[in-house]
């Protein structure tokens, strides 16, 4: 048997599963345990649905608590849910039996954005139990939040911030597709802005504040504008046709203020086969200050593989960390362990 | 009086002077002290000579642990050496006294490069004592390195690693030039590096071992290549005139091996005026990997007010730290701390 970090992973969804597989292959890592909120049907098999090597052990747990007594991980990865308030269940008992958690949610990434009170109650049961909480993610937790604050740590002084993310959603399903709205017309686009059914990027106010309270800026407002991006040829994935005039996308904008003033500014249109008029992907960071910095890579960096990876990578530096909630700008950087994982790093460091 | 940070900096050369005006401008520090090995002359006026507001009671201190006795600062910055073996005197009288120390010294990004032993005596110095000391700067120490790191974060897995960084050296004085072999002929230039007067870049093994132990890969051996840059053109600044098949700056080049195979190749050409003949500056890293990344910009991170920057920018990060020897890649990313730095941090993060 094994002496690696014993891991459990929440959810078994596309990344959840995507976790499961890179945690058991990575050396000094062990897939203890898996938890989802359904149940398998009668017909489906765990292995083959995860594609990961059969494993007779491996069960699929639906009580929580039940799971974490019989196989005792020593962290979580939880790939639910987006929202705080979903999270925090499955969070909170994971932090009351002593597991370290690695959420992918997107408002755990800042979780104060949405809830000051249930991030302080976070903090306050992880420090009570001696566990740590990280939320992270590739957007937010890491390309237009994490990138900036290490980019800003070269500034002697910042007036403002720019940063973009042009993606390609052709790789995503039906429920991203919807929620970016891609396939509605221009009017069903709008009636679905109304009624919440499509939301855009979910995570904009997650990285303005852990922006702004890294640098020490006050933000009085974020004003965000949604936006249908229009085809004008025919766009096609596996899972929508869009005719000309329709929405292959949302192009979504979030501006946050100080004293009347922009300071930060993320851009992020979202849509299907953005080569089919000619727009490069990519991810863009502009700080203007003294000096100014640009960085920016095309393609960009890809939401989902990095998503998983960073969730993994993250593994060491929570291991390590003091208890209490962080965000991915309290703890070091995430590196690929490639060389197998430890279960503490600071003893023998040098 | 103030009750921020107290600061102490440690040579007031370009570096340390630039760091002592940042320290006094930014709400939250307290520039508390100045030392420097050598004294000021009679003609020169401290506040003067650093282009610092003037203040009466800040004084040019030549005696270390008087200075600490008498000043009591939170925390010192080192511009004042490149070796670890130099750094590491001023290091041990400030940690003995716990100070926490912040190291622009090439060596100390990652010092075990140079001497494991040396790391290992400042790790346990810094535990005995209770005090943080940290190597950082722009590179070593952030663009060749953390940035490599956090960038490999996002990756399942990784084959080779790439960066480069082009960069003009026209704004740098006559003692960086002639490490770099500016103005030489082909053959001194070549005599030079045989006597060690043309050294190139000063920080790839940092950078390489920093890296490597990050991503858990073992490195079994470094090669370095030092290549003359000839002008076709005539190349001039404040400093130094150079004629066509003359030198212009050195091309550094360092891979490191695992396995008979290179998997981490650093490229650093540095030269005077390179739009001469039409080369664009800039940092790039490519990621050979499941996903492969690419992130660059134009034109570079500049050296000067990036070390400057982050130094000072990291000085939350080393006062929350526990005790112990710290890269950049073991304490979360700086921050352009605008708002005011704080003692501690973790106490009221939520």
């Amino acid at each position: 048997m094994s002496s690696g970090v014993r891991v459990m992973v929440l959810g078994i969804g596309q990344m959840g599963s995507g976790i499961a597989r890179l945690v058991s292959t990575r050396e000094g890592l062990e897939l203890a345990a898996l938890f989802d909120r359904r149940s398998l049907g009668a017909e489906e098999n765990l292995c083959d649905l995860l594609e990961l090597p059969p494993d007779p052990e491996l069960i699929l747990d639906n009580d929580l608590a039940e799971a974490i007594r019989r196989t005792r991980p020593d962290v979580a990865i939880q790939a639910t849910c987006s929202r705080l308030e979903d999270a925090q269940v499955e969070v909170s008992i994971l932090l009351e039996n002593g597991v370290d958690v690695i959420s992918i949610a997107e408002q755990m990434a800042w979780p104060a954005a949405s809830s000051p009170e249930r991030a302080r109650a976070l903090d306050r049961l992880a420090l009570e139990h001696g566990a740590t909480v990280l939320g992270t993610g590739i957007n937010p937790g890491f390309v237009l939040d994490l990138l900036v604050i290490a980019l800003s740590g070269v500034c002697l002084d910042i007036q403002s911030i720019h940063a973009s993310r042009v993606n390609d959603l052709s790789p995503y399903g039906p429920s991203v597709l919807q929620t970016q709205g891609v396939g509605l017309s221009p009017e069903a686009f709008r009636a679905g802005l109304e009624t919440g059914e499509v939301v855009g990027h979910f995570g904009f106010t997650e990285s303005i504040h852990m922006i702004a309270a890294n640098l020490g800026w006050d933000i009085e407002r974020i004003e965000q504008q949604r936006e249908p991006i229009l085809t004008t040829v025919h766009r096609q994935t596996p899972f929508v046709s869009v005719a000309p005039g329709q929405v292959a996308g949302c192009h979504h904008r979030a501006v946050a203020y100080q004293d009347g003033r922009p300071i930060i500014t993320l851009d992020h249109p979202q849509q299907i086969n953005p080569e089919a008029e000619g727009i490069e992907t990519g991810d863009q960071i502009e700080i203007r200050g003294t000096p100014t910095i640009r960085l920016g890579g095309r393609p960009e960096i890809p939401g989902g593989q990095g998503t998983v990876a960073v969730a993994v990578n993250m593994i060491p530096r929570v291991l390590d960390a003091a208890p209490g909630l962080y965000s991915m700008a309290d703890l070091p950087v995430p590196a690929a362990m490639l060389g197998g994982h430890r279960k503490g790093r600071r003893s023998g460091l040098w």
